[in-house]
């Protein structure tokens, strides 16, 4: 949605264009070109929360040379980054199993990761965010609790609480690691919950938030505390340096969280903060329509591009509905489902699938978004796109979404593609 | 910088207001309240481009509580980021003994990160951006050569050096690794240079630029082969995931490269994607004045923070200009460099230091930026700061900028600030 209103609105005011004159890189007919600059090509992309895998062609632009390079780096920063969040919160949700919160603004990388990190991760399946500003924005559920700040304002942690009850009887999450977690906070906490059932409010959501510490251990005993006081449907949130490893770690130990509040690992991706995703030529149209594909050689074999106009279709068990392979193919490439079709690894070729007629269906994952310029793509609500990513993620193998080690799923190319590819190497390798 | 202007920028529309109501979370009052909201209080921090150590506080706010609340996370958001990206870059850049250039913009997590990002890498030392936004809004070098489809968009390597050799004479860099470095991409630069001494042409800047294979391997060779055709002043620039460990490594293993294009590892700080800055409230000034100290304790001991309303003084040696030591102490402590100064480790208070009498001078760091919500701070240009941060980086100790266990700067606390923190915790530990 961000690179969709970047291309609609790229033009460059009289300033820009004087900025650009001053460095003195630029010639006036490039200069003059920029005036009334606007995008006319094609774009095709994957929809915003479809499963993706490593080495397929994300989006397609197809676009006079100078359009097509003016656009590369907006494009590949908007859609690393939020790529990157997706994946890393849709880690986080897979192991909490639900009930994550978004609360990484305060160590977004700047305000721009904050809010479109916030959106990524909601894609992604976190229940809501604790940016504000996000919540406006997209129409996204906004989530928090309070600060230890809260509590550090007034004379006494109890005080604090009681005050915070009565602002928000309905939303009480109380923060109890600002003194001592068990011998304050949850005993304080819990003083106050029995003080508004005396008074009669029932409150709508109402239970502790622990920040610190270690998170087994207390939240185990502050379960057994506030059950023997009569409160099992107090909810015990957790935060503190979490990631979808620590997560899976306190969950195996027992740890009684049902709520997640994940900041700086998730909105920074922390064990991996960047999105290898790259903006190649890969094939020239000539004006008659005749098309010369365009490889990249590199020293580095995962830097060797794919060539040509390609598209790439998902191969679906029929039965299961789970994914068995994307497949990337040239443009031109028809495929049926009533026939059968072989795959084969394009790094190991004799490792080889073949699926029988009818036992499986095709999708096309490449959807048009721009026709000449005008924009031709509907782009649904966040909440929408999210119902959908919940969707993509069935279509997943569960060996696939392993934490360690998980199976990968097969990126193939098609016989005609790989031939292709082939033989463009060949070629570098006699260029003179 | 950023930070001030947001601090100057901040009110509510009414758009925010009620998007703020439909939330339901907040009463009539508060949201009349926000209907004219400015910052009025106070705000003193340590200027942009000063060395900095851990558990500072960079920032100090003073005001009322509400106010101070309401700027808390994109304070920490926008501060802890361009501190990261300035931590990273410095360190790149000594490790590279200069001319790296900011190359991250398609990796940065989002635009804001990019562009802020690409600002804090120059204050720290970084010679350009490719970053030509960053280079319109805050005055700084944009430097860059061609990407690789500069190449395949021609029907042969030779041409399209040849025409980039024509259109960009005075800053000639040749991407030579898109078919074959040294058979096809170092042979074709090296022809074009000849091509352009035959016609007279001497270039301003002129070289080459690798972004694959191994770096010091192929550097040499091709420093070998241009000397040898007669280019030894041709440059010879390298990119391709860099990092100061891994220039330090080519560096040490003989590299060729005086130019370095350093992107993805430096705008996300790849290792440490985070600086871990937090906002306490440390005191609460009553309408008499008089002030009530606040500390946060935490089973976590790097979360528990040093109360009261404070200053740091930095404290230099006097015959070499070094720093000795930060002393943070509280705002009405008096220190003058004519009397002994006796340092001591707040976590092992038996380690000691005697500073005699007019052996060091002492530096406030905290300066006032904002004064009853008027901004007082003249900010310097972005390139006075990296002057200015070049000259802060000669009070470091050689031995405290070792990448690998190097000496830390003593931060410590004063008597004062020292008694009251054990007091407070204390008396936290007796709370009811």
């Amino acid at each position: 949605d961000q690179a969709i209103d970047y291309i609609k609105n790229l033009h460059f005011e009289p300033e820009d264009i004087d900025y650009l004159r001053c460095t003195g890189f630029f010639k006036e007919d490039f200069l003059d070109y920029l005036k009334d600059f606007h995008f006319t090509g094609d774009i095709y992309a994957i929809p915003e929360g479809t499963i993706i895998f490593p080495k397929e062609p994300l989006v397609k632009v197809v676009a006079p040379i100078m359009e097509a390079q003016l656009v590369e780096t907006a494009l590949l920063n908007i859609i690393n980054h939020q790529s990157l969040i997706a994946t890393k919160a849709a880690r986080v949700v897979q192991e909490a199993g639900g009930g994550v919160m978004e609360f990484g603004l305060r160590r977004a990388q700047g305000p721009d990761a904050g809010i479109y990190g916030a959106r990524a991760a909601v894609i992604a399946g976190c229940v809501g965010t604790s940016n504000v500003l996000a919540g406006q924005m997209f129409d996204i559920p906004v989530k928090g609790t309070h600060a230890h700040s809260w509590i550090m304002s007034f004379p006494s942690e109890l005080e604090a609480f009681r005050t915070y009850a009565e602002l928000f009887p309905d939303n009480c999450l109380l923060l109890v690691d600002t003194y001592d977690t068990l011998n304050s906070g949850v005993k304080h906490a819990i003083q106050v919950f029995k003080e508004m059932r005396e008074k009669g409010i029932h409150s709508k959501l109402f239970g502790i938030r622990l920040d610190s510490g270690d998170l087994a251990y207390l939240t185990k005993k502050a379960r057994i505390m506030l059950d023997e006081a009569g409160f099992p449907d107090a909810i015990i949130s957790a935060s503190s340096d979490l990631d979808e490893y620590l997560i899976n770690s306190l969950m195996n130990q027992g740890a009684k969280i049902t709520s997640w509040g994940v900041g700086t690992n998730l909105i920074t991706s922390k064990d991996c903060p960047s999105f290898g995703g790259v903006y190649k030529l890969a094939c020239i149209i000539n004006e008659d329509g005749t098309e010369i594909p365009k490889i990249k050689v590199s020293e580095n074999v995962e830097k060797v591009t794919n060539p040509g106009n390609k598209k790439i279709l998902r191969i679906y068990d029929k039965a299961s509905g789970k994914i068995k392979a994307d497949l990337i193919t040239l443009e031109d490439e028809v495929f049926t489902e009533d026939q059968p079709l072989t795959l084969f690894d394009p790094l190991a070729t004799w490792k080889r699938t073949r699926l029988e007629a009818d036992t499986y269906t095709i999708r096309e994952l490449l959807v048009p978004i721009f026709k000449k310029g005008e924009c031709v793509y509907e782009s649904p609500s966040v909440m929408d796109i999210q119902a959908y990513c919940t969707q993509e993620k069935t279509t997943l193998w569960d060996e696939s979404k392993r934490l360690i080690n998980p199976q990968e799923v097969y990126v193939d190319l098609s016989r005609k593609l790989y031939d292709l590819k082939n033989q463009l190497l060949d070629d570098a390798h006699t260029i003179d």
